[in-house]
């Protein structure tokens, strides 16, 4: 096929209650088999708009993956609406209604209740797409020229194992060698402004190689994405490889990951490498700079763990900090941040520790102190102590964030000079 | 105006790698002037695409919210495209540029790239939507027959601060008494599954008093929301409240929350008015709960801090878990859960102690404790310490999240033992 659009339905994406994780992963996914998505929309709960945003998607491509309004309460109309559009009945699938009672006896010990027996009305002449991980049916309905619409729950869970194991082969098939897939990297960077990258990426500002270059602010600091589409699989390979390489080399320190990696990752292997373990201090972050070394897979070799000073008291009942000090400087102060890591060192018997306190506001600020004040100090075995005092723009959530990012990447920048 | 679409402009979208936020937050918004949000869509950084989705649109409603596409770089081509289907030329804004030399004076002490000059390239006829966090100024236009785009860039912190300050005064003013607002309230249930719901509601499961129902299964457990929709603020607030109160009583404990309320949050208020506190020992989890306590701004009354044990050592030096205990039982057991959680109280001197250990995934699991197995212990001051033995669903992340949230909760079934 030449390609898909995305409908996403429910009437929380209207009301913006609920965001729409589910049309991007699809996305992804599709670029994989090297099925472009060329436009993604989202209706409410309601069949005559359901109805008319797949039949304007339909007219446009011919192909469709909707994803909610499969569950078993009286809001899920995706079925009889899509049933209708393609002019077909509803029948009440025996099979179907065997494996959730099955699912419901093994996994809750009981028979389910009525309300699930809406889940296995089907249209007519719909190929089933077996959900392994819940009780809605994926279902696949086509016409007689080709046309098709996949229906998809909206847990998301549900909807990526249906994809992966059901819909995604049944894609593959019929797309045969026709698209070529879509192919990207991307070069990570932070501490360096959006606008400042073009300068240092001269002509290569715009893309290079053929390949499309997308400057993507956040708070993570400026993913560059080199993407290659229309461009047969080794050839955009070696293409992508060698454009990151020239990007990589203008932009210089700022970069710390070509790929899609955290930079918690790149610390904990630049730790690996050197034999080296790592503990935290927390205060302002809470406990987010741990659970982001910890989100990586595998990452005890390296993180040992550490303490959510959260309280004046428990930074000199666990870490040792003086209680002179939290008197003379304010416990977000740079000599605070370094009796933090200074402890966390110590106390867990890591090579490296990493102490942050700060003002996450909304409260809390002073002139001399305002929300957004956070120090940091790195403490590694055999080198000198460093220590910041940064000024982190955003809400709370945001200024959290960027402090366990400029944490990672002083660590970085400490033990990987050169770059 | 009687209804708006929104269109997030950008490749990103259409490929994936973005997850779209705007359209969500800014159909909240407009819910709250009661603007209904009727259509959603994503398009990419394509002139074509773009024209025709906002033509679409505005053939539909006449009213069209943008975001994206409007930075300094050469990918973003919103502008030139929505000045083309208004028929209008571009003009060099000099008051625009000035704000931006202001802006990255003052920012960082420097004159602006020359790439920036591309953001006030400005419809001729247009109305400026100031922005006073960023250098892209947001766009209003209109054609005599009243039809309107509102353009706004696609970086979070600068479209909501240019929604609140400029276009919501301006939609608000517009809409007069128009439109009732959208009104709503969530019920957040936890440890239910959603199709138990149906039976415990009866009647109801269906939506009460002409307020529609929504059941938002997740990790945190199932939201049931309320919404109002045509029905003047007074009476939809005072059915809301009737029919909350209604939803509450029939569900039973697992209601943890009436309103947009994190579980932290409810458990620190249940500490907060006990003049309790709190502290935490997080193995499996890494800091994900202390993370989610202070995520909560003022928890410091109550949230006192904590250690991350990692790694077994840790356990011993900063909890007093004892060495035998972990060697007979392993790190993942109902013992160093309790070790763990007396660890985290008598170390920080707290009132309560959670610890919480388990197998996150994916390597690590056997037999007797397969991934997704998590310990869970509370010790309370004066009550008998308990702990549990569950077994999470999903990935790493989905299991470190659902062992956070189940021990809060198990926080709150202590403490507030009649719901």
């Amino acid at each position: 096929m030449s390609a898909v659009e995305i409908v996403t339905i429910g009437d929380e994406l209207l009301l913006g209650f609920t965001i729409d994780t589910n049309g991007a992963w699809l996305a992804r996914q599709l670029g994989e088999l090297g099925i472009p998505v060329t436009r993604r929309g989202s209706v409410g709960d309601e069949r005559a708009a359901m109805t008319s945003a797949v039949q304007d998607a339909l007219d446009r491509t011919g192909a469709v993956i909707t994803t909610g309004g499969l569950g078993p309460t009286a809001d899920d109309v995706t079925k009889p609406a899509m049933a209708a559009l393609f002019g077909r009945d509803l029948y009440f699938d025996e099979a179907q209604w065997e494996h959730i009672r099955t699912l419901w006896r093994t996994r809750r010990g009981t028979e389910p209740p009525e309300v699930n027996r809406q889940q296995v009305m089907l249209p007519v002449g719909c190929h089933v797409l077996v959900n392994r991980h819940g009780t809605a049916p994926g279902i696949w309905l086509e016409d007689e020229r080709g046309r098709w619409v996949a229906m998809l729950p909206g847990v998301p869970r549900e909807m990526r194992g249906i994809y992966t194991e059901e819909l995604r082969p049944r894609l593959a098939s019929r797309t045969g060698a026709a698209g070529h897939p879509i192919r990207s990297t991307t070069i990570r960077t932070t501490g360096i402004a959006e606008s400042a990258l073009p300068e240092r990426l001269g002509e290569a500002a715009r893309g290079v190689l053929g390949l499309s270059l997308a400057y993507l602010p956040g708070q993570e600091g400026v993913d560059l994405r080199l993407t290659a589409r229309g461009i047969p699989g080794d050839v955009a390979d070696e293409r992508l490889r060698d454009a990151a390489r020239l990007i990589v080399e203008r932009v210089g320190t700022p970069v710390y990951a070509a790929g899609a990696t955290d930079l918690a990752e790149v610390v904990l292997e630049l730790c690996r490498s050197r034999g080296m373990t790592l503990a935290v201090a927390e205060s302002c972050t809470g406990g987010m700079l741990g659970e982001r070394l910890t989100a990586v897979a595998g990452s005890s070799d390296v993180f040992l763990g550490g303490v959510i000073s959260y309280s004046n008291e428990v930074k000199e009942r666990l870490l040792d900090v003086d209680a002179a000090v939290l008197r003379a400087h304010g416990a977000v102060s740079l000599e605070v941040a370094r009796g933090m890591a200074a402890g966390a060192r110590h106390r867990t018997g890591a090579t490296a520790g990493i102490g942050i306190t700060g003002i996450a506001g909304p409260g809390g600020g002073s002139p001399e102190k305002p929300v957004g004040t956070v120090c940091i100090a790195v403490d590694i075995a055999g080198q000198e102590p460093v220590a910041i005092r940064s000024q982190m723009i955003g809400d709370r959530a945001e200024i959290r964030f960027r402090a366990t990012q400029a944490a990672l990447d002083m660590v970085r920048r400490q033990l990987d000079p050169l770059r």
